[in-house]
């Protein structure tokens, strides 16, 4: 899968009582992953925010492959699916130190102004955007 | 909806910088949802936990329809929809003190010992589960 | 002690590898002991940040007797100790469902405008806090 | 302040509605603090719970000098300050990327076993310990 990755140590906090990370970090460590994802590509989540705009998770979608364990370096590896002037759809894929697959997923993101209503990004944002898309 | 509800009130440090409750949030308030319909059937999950069983998500899908908000009253209504030998199959819808719906979703689990190997549940659990499922 | 009480019950995804709920929940447990506090005396936090004012937390401090775990029922009693025009001091105390104390804690607070500078409250909020505190 | 140091960024789930990083997710840098002083000097904290030890947190104390904001870059420095048979004590300082002081903090622990009762460390491991305590 081509994408930009990083590399999260699963943290204690994140373990629950079946002695693995909790099923709902994974949802965290995917929008890091898009956050990760924008700033290499040169934008900045917090300045979208600045800006006056939200970018809003309207779905997400999670498969459940292995479990991740306490200080296990995990991959999230984060792929633009499309960029629509007010839909984006991003995938993932989350691998462990020994190349296991743990999960995968998707989010689809909706953007809205301060408003809470629903808008388009920037023309310039929305075609950088666009050019990083897969799709 | 038929099915089993609870409430809760939405905590300060569930909020994110968007003034929301954050989305992963309800991926943990589906699951004490699970707890609750299970309580409410007189099955505490913490004593198939002891009886050496986990109930593990293998996927999960949640649709976000309108933002939760810092002291909302949140009812999270659980539905069992399938109790299969090694599947269990649950959704969810959660509803702000307004009535307006925040988000759906569901819930994919499998069952494992406590090997993290695929297991079957007692019969006379899955008997019962099997009574309170939809389908 | 006396004070103003609110009961949850411990959440799955609260619980850590160690099988009890993690040491960092009690922060957020004590801090909805506050939203409650409050609530009970008829001010909502809510309306204290919509009227531009924040509280916020200058000191924790934390002294755990015994574990919480998994569907535990935690009752939270909170007593306002100190209410003064720029410094609010609270402190908690969690117990179970049996009685045995799991944690002891106090914060203090400084109260900040929407610049992020200390300001004080207004004169009625605070004579209301001032009659509900302890000290 | 001398010390072992690791660095995270703040993630869009830490902040909360004030915009900030919520003050409970301190407690968490401070632990994953002291991993990462464990892992630097060559001991796992999985390591010592696969041997049967848990080292459980009995006291948190923090001073919040700043907030932290989405993807500011925060370094957490750890110290060791006292080792002893059955009590650990670290103390923290978590620093953003502009060198401001985010917060500063101590825990102390207490060693337990499998049957969560109060117990000494294994000889080797102490020795260690207190060979990279300061006090």
């Amino acid at each position: 899968m081509p994408g930009r990755s990083y590399t999260l140590t699963v943290r204690y906090a994140e373990t629950d009582a079946q002695g693995v990370a909790h099923h709902a970090n994974y949802l965290t460590w995917f929008e890091e992953g898009r956050s990760e994802f924008l700033r290499q590509a040169g934008m900045n989540y917090s300045d979208i925010e600045r800006a006056g705009f939200f970018v809003v998770v309207a779905h997400a979608e999670i498969a459940y492959r292995a479990p991740a364990f306490y200080e296990d370096r995990v991959t999230v590896t984060t792929v633009l699916d499309k960029a629509r002037s007010r839909i984006l759809k991003f995938s993932y894929r989350a691998v462990n130190q020994y190349g296991v697959v743990l999960a995968e997923g998707c989010t689809v993101h909706v953007v809205i102004g301060p408003d809470r209503r629903p808008t388009s990004l920037p023309p310039e944002w929305l075609q950088r955007l666009a050019s990083l898309a897969e799709g």
